[in-house]
C-alpha cells in the first residue's frame, strides 16, 4: 500500500524536483501539491523539466490526513506554521525549510530575524542527515531537511569531525539555490561571465554548519554561473598529525562505507557526477605543512542539497529502502 | 569646442554605454545622465563595467541648452513626449526608442499601441542608419535610432535591395537586448542552456525592417544564453539570376566601400570580432537551386545595434568624422 | 528473455548515453561496449554523468551472435564496415552513423567522399524516423538512425510534406553535437557568448532533410553556447492557401496523434522539456502574406537526435512497447 | 620618440592582448610578432576580438635591436633560453612566462622539473609587481610578469603581509587561463555547467605566493564556466588582534594609495568592473572569532594577470606613465 506525500510550495525549483520525484516513486503517491500564484496550472506547465501532469492547488491542510507524509518547500517562518498545523493532524513532515534545523532558538531568531512559533517542535525536529541521524530519522515526526551548503561541506569534514580545531568553507553554488523569484542578482547578464562571493561570513548557513561540527566556521559562498551544482572546499586545521592522502582516502571510505548516496573519490570532484541526481561525492587531501586537511563535497544542490535530500528522508521515514526512487 | 550631449535614460543597458562613449569621446562632453530608481548613484556603481563617476540626475529637461544634443533611452511612448519637449527648446535628439522609426503611423500605432503625440515630428525624423541616410542624418533634428535587430538584418540584406522579392529574417540575440528589468524571460535558469524562439512572426521590428527594405519580412527573434551579441541569418528570393559567391561578395564590397563600421567578409561571421564595438559584419551566400541568397549580419546589439549607433548618429549631426569615439 | 544489445563506440556522447540506456532498459541487456583509446576504463569513468560501471572493451565482431541487436556510433565510412560484418553474422544493427541513411548512392558519395562498401546494405536499410518508417522498422535488418538536425526539422515540416514548395532550414545546436574530440570549435573560450553559423548551404545533414521532404532544403545550422539541445526553426512556402494557426495545429495534432514521443504544442517551444530526453516538440505557425508557414522543432540533439532515437528504433525491432525504457 | 616593443608568442590569449595593447599604445610601437603554426596570418585573423592587421611572423631574434623592450609569452624552459639571447642583444624584457619568477632556482626546478639555462638572469629579474617593487621594475633588464593567480591573491593580502601566519588561497579562473590548445580539459561540453578543482595544493603558483606573501600557502584553484576573470579568496591567520572591517578597509586603502590600478572595496568584488581591464578589485573582512581575515582579490586573468600587467611593467621600464595605454 502507498502511502500519500504532499507537497507544499511545489512551483519553486526544489518544490517541483520534490513533487517530480514522489510522483515518479514507486512506493509513494503524490498528494496535493501546492502553489499560490500559480495554483490552476500544471506542474509540467510551471517546470518544463518535469512530466508531471498534475495540477497544483491552493494549499488546504484540512485535506490532509493523520498518517500522511509532507514536504514544506515555503520561506522560513512561513514554514514554522504550516508544519506546526500538519504535525497536529498526524501528518509527518520533511521541513525543507530553515525553520527547524537550529535547536538553539537564540542562534535561530538572531540569524533569521523571527520569533519561532512552535519552540517545543525545533526541540523534537531530527536534522535531517542520514549520515548522521539516519535512525532518529526514521522514527521522527518532523525532519529538518539541511541546507544545501551544509549537505556539501558537513560531508566533505564529517569523518575528521572530533579532530576538527577550526574550518572554512569556500562554496560555490549554482543559481538555483537563490530561487525562482526574478531578481538583478539572478539576470543573466549580471551572472554569466562573472562570479560573485555573496554574504561572506554572513550566511544563514554558517551557524548549521557550526553546530554539525562542532567549531566555528568561517563560511564565504559564492554564486557561479552555472544553473545546478554546488561544489564546497573545505580547509580544516586538525588536531594531531595529518594523515597521509592514502590514509585520509580510508578514513573517508570508512565513514561513508554504509551511506548509499556518499561516494569517496581519490581526488577532487567536478560536479558532472552528481548533477541531477541525489549522490554526493567527496575527497580529501593533506596539507601537512599546514596542519590541516582540505576536504572537497559536490552535490547538486536541488538534489542532495534540497529535493533528493528531501526524498530520501521520506524514504527512511516510512520505512523504505533508503535509494528507493532515487536511482 | 565640445557640444554637449545629455543623455536621457542612463541606468539601462543602452544608456549606461552611452554615457561611457560620450564621456571617453573627444569632442562630446556629457550633460546630464539620467535616470529615476537610480538618481544619486553614481554610473559605474550602476554599471560596473563603465569606468564613470559621474552622478545619475532626475531629468530635468530645463537644464538643456539649444544646441545641445540629447539621446533619449525611454521606453516607447514615453520617449516621444521628451523627444517632443527637447526639439521644442532646440535641442537635436537621436531617439534611441521606437517612437520616430515608423513615419506611417497607422503602422506605429498597431504595433505600440499607443496614439503619437507628435505625429509632425514622426514626419521630420530621419531613420538613424548612416549606410542608408547618411546625409539626412548630418541635418536632422531628431534621429530614430534604429532597433537592433533591424540594424543587423537590413545590413546583410541592403546591397541587394532592389532586387528582393521577400525575406526571412531568423534573429538570434543575447539576454542585453531584453532590457535590464528582471523578470522570469532573463533569470539565468530559464536562459542558460537553452534557446528560445518569442514573438515569431509578431515582434515589433518586422516593420521597421520591411520599411527599409521594401518586402514583406517573416522574422522570428530568438533568445540566445550570451550577454551581448546578435546575429541575423536572413533568406531572401530575388529577381533575376542568383550571382555566384565571387559575385555577391564584391556586390557588398561595393555597397559598403564608403562606411566605415562594416566588413564584408567571406563566410558567415560570429560575434567575437563585433562584441563591445560599433562594427558590423557581414556576409551573403548564394542558393541558386532556391532562388534565393542567404545574407548574415552580425553586431553588437547595444553596439551598433544601439549606444554605438546613437554615437555614430551624433557624429554626423555634429558635423565630426563619423567613427570619433568608437574606436 | 532479454536481448543482447552491443554498442560500438561508446566513449562518445551518443554512445555512451546509448550505453546507459540499454543499461537501464527493462528488457535489453548490454553486451560489448566498445572504445578504441579508453578500452580497459569504465563507462562512468568516461563518461561521469552516466552511472554504468561496466568495462569498455576493444570491439570484437567475433562476440556477437546471430539474433543479438548492436548499434554502431563509429564515424561515417567506417561504420559502413561494421555494420556489413554484423549483419552477416545475423545481427540486426541500428547505424546511428550517416553510412546508410542517403540510398541514392551518388549523393551519398559526393558529400561523405567516400565509396559504399556494400551498396546492396544500403538499399536495403530503413531510414529510422519511427514518424516515417515505423512499421519498417519493425522488420529491418539495418536502420540508419536519423541525423540530429533532420530529426528536428522533418518533425517540424512532415505535416505539411505534401504541400511544400521549398524549405529553409535555419537551425541551433547544442556543442555535444560536434562530438568528443578537441578542437578549435569547440573550445570553451571560442563558444561561450558567442553564435557562430556553419557550413552554411554546405552541411552533410540537408541530403537526408531532402530526401524526408521532397524538396529542396537551404540549411544553415549554427554553433550555440550550450551542451545539449537542438532547435530548428524551418520556413517553407506550400502550395495552396495557408491555413490558420487553429488549423495548422490540428493538422500537427492529427499527423502525430499515434507518435508517443511528439508532442505539439501552440506556441513555439524552446529546449527545456526535451533536454536529456527522447521527446520532440514541435510548432507550427502561419505567414499569410508570404505564402509560407512557419514549423518549429526542438530535441535533445544526442537523445531524440541519436542516442534516444536508436533505443526507439531497437524498441520497434525487438517487439517491445516504443517508449520502453525511454520515459 | 616612441619605444620598440616585439612580442614573441603573440598567438596565445596573453599575447594577442599585449600586441594589442602595444599596438594601441601611445608610446610604443609594435616590433615583431611572432608566431610558429600561426605565422603568415594577422593578427586580427587569429584573435578577431583585437583590430590589428598586422602579420604574425615566425622569430627572429636578430631583428631585435639594443634599446628595444620585448616580451616573452613563451611556455617555461623555452621562454629562459630566448630571454637570454634578447638580454644578451641589449634588449630590456619582460618575461610573462614562469621562467624568472622563482629566484631560488631548487624551488623554480622542482616545480617546473627543468634545470634553467641562465642562473645568472635569474637572480637578476626583478618579480614584475609594481605594487611590490616598482622602483626596481623601472631599472630591470628582466621583469619577471607574475602569474595570475599570484598577482589576485598577493594584492588580496599584501596589506597585512607582515602578519599573516599563514595563508589560503581558494582561487576560481575563467577558462582563457588554461591556454589556446584546445584539451579535453577546454572541451565546452565539459566545462560549462560545471566547476571543477584541479591542481588542488600542487599548483606551481603556490611557491610563487608564498615567495611573495612570507608564509606557507595552501592554494586551490578552480575552472569557472567563463572565458575571462580571476576571483580569489584568501583565508589568513595573523598575528596580534583582528581588525574591525574599518579599520581593515583603512589599511587597504593606504597601502594601495598610490597604485592606480588597485581598487579597495566595501565589500567583496564579482569580475564586472575589471574584465578587459588592467584593474584589480580588492576587499577584506575581519573574521575575529576566527583569528583571522578574509581577503578578496579579482583581476582580468589575461589583463592585470598577464598582458595588462606587462605594459604596466614597459610603461615603468620606459619611464612612462604607469597607466598610459591602460586606460
Amino acid at each position: 500500500m502507498s502511502s500519500t506525500v504532499h507537497v507544499f510550495g511545489a512551483a519553486g525549483f526544489a518544490g517541483a524536483q520534490l513533487a517530480a520525484l514522489v510522483d515518479a516513486h514507486p512506493h509513494f503517491s503524490l498528494g496535493q501539491i501546492t502553489a499560490r500564484a500559480d495554483a490552476g496550472r500544471s506542474l509540467r506547465d510551471v517546470a518544463p523539466e518535469y512530466p508531471v501532469d498534475q495540477e497544483l492547488v491552493r494549499p488546504d491542510v484540512g485535506a490532509t490526513s493523520a498518517g500522511d507524509f509532507a514536504a514544506v518547500c515555503y520561506p522560513h517562518a512561513e514554514a514554522a506554521q504550516l508544519v506546526g498545523e500538519l504535525v497536529d493532524r498526524g501528518v509527518r513532515v520533511v521541513d525543507v525549510s530553515a525553520d527547524h534545523r537550529l535547536p538553539d532558538l537564540e542562534v535561530y531568531e538572531r540569524h533569521y530575524g523571527v520569533e519561532h512559533p512552535r519552540p517545543e517542535l525545533v526541540a523534537e525536529a531530527v536534522y535531517g542527515m542520514p549520515e548522521i541521524n539516519r535512525d532518529r530519522i526514521r522514527s521522527a515526526r518532523i525532519v529538518a531537511n539541511p541546507g544545501c551548503f551544509p549537505v556539501a561541506s558537513i560531508l566533505a569534514l564529517l569523518p575528521l569531525k572530533d579532530r576538527l580545531l577550526d574550518a572554512i568553507v569556500d562554496a560555490k553554488t549554482g543559481v538555483s539555490g537563490a530561487g525562482k523569484t526574478p531578481t538583478a542578482t539572478v539576470h543573466f547578464s549580471q551572472v554569466v561571465e562573472n562570479l560573485s562571493p555573496y554574504k561572506a561570513l554572513a550566511h544563514r548557513h554558517a551557524p548549521e554548519m557550526a553546530q554539525a561540527l562542532g567549531v566555528h566556521v568561517a563560511f564565504v559562498p559564492h554564486l557561479l554561473p552555472i544553473d545546478r551544482g554546488l561544489e564546497a572546499t573545505c580547509y580544516a586545521r586538525i588536531s594531531g598529525p595529518v594523515p597521509s592522502a592514502q590514509e585520509l582516502h580510508a578514513i573517508y571510505e570508512d565513514r561513508y562505507a554504509d551511506h548509499p548516496f556518499v561516494t569517496v573519490r581519490e581526488s577532487p570532484p567536478d560536479m558532472r557526477g552528481v548533477q541531477r541526481t541525489n549522490e554526493a561525492q567527496v575527497a580529501a587531501l593533506p596539507d601537512p605543512e599546514g596542519g590541516r586537511i582540505v576536504g572537497f563535497g559536490v552535490i547538486d544542490n536541488i538534489g542532495k542539497g534540497a529535493a533528493g535530500q528531501a526524498v530520501q528522508n521520506l524514504n527512511l521515514m516510512a520505512d523504505r529502502p533508503e535509494t528507493e526512487g532515487l536511482r
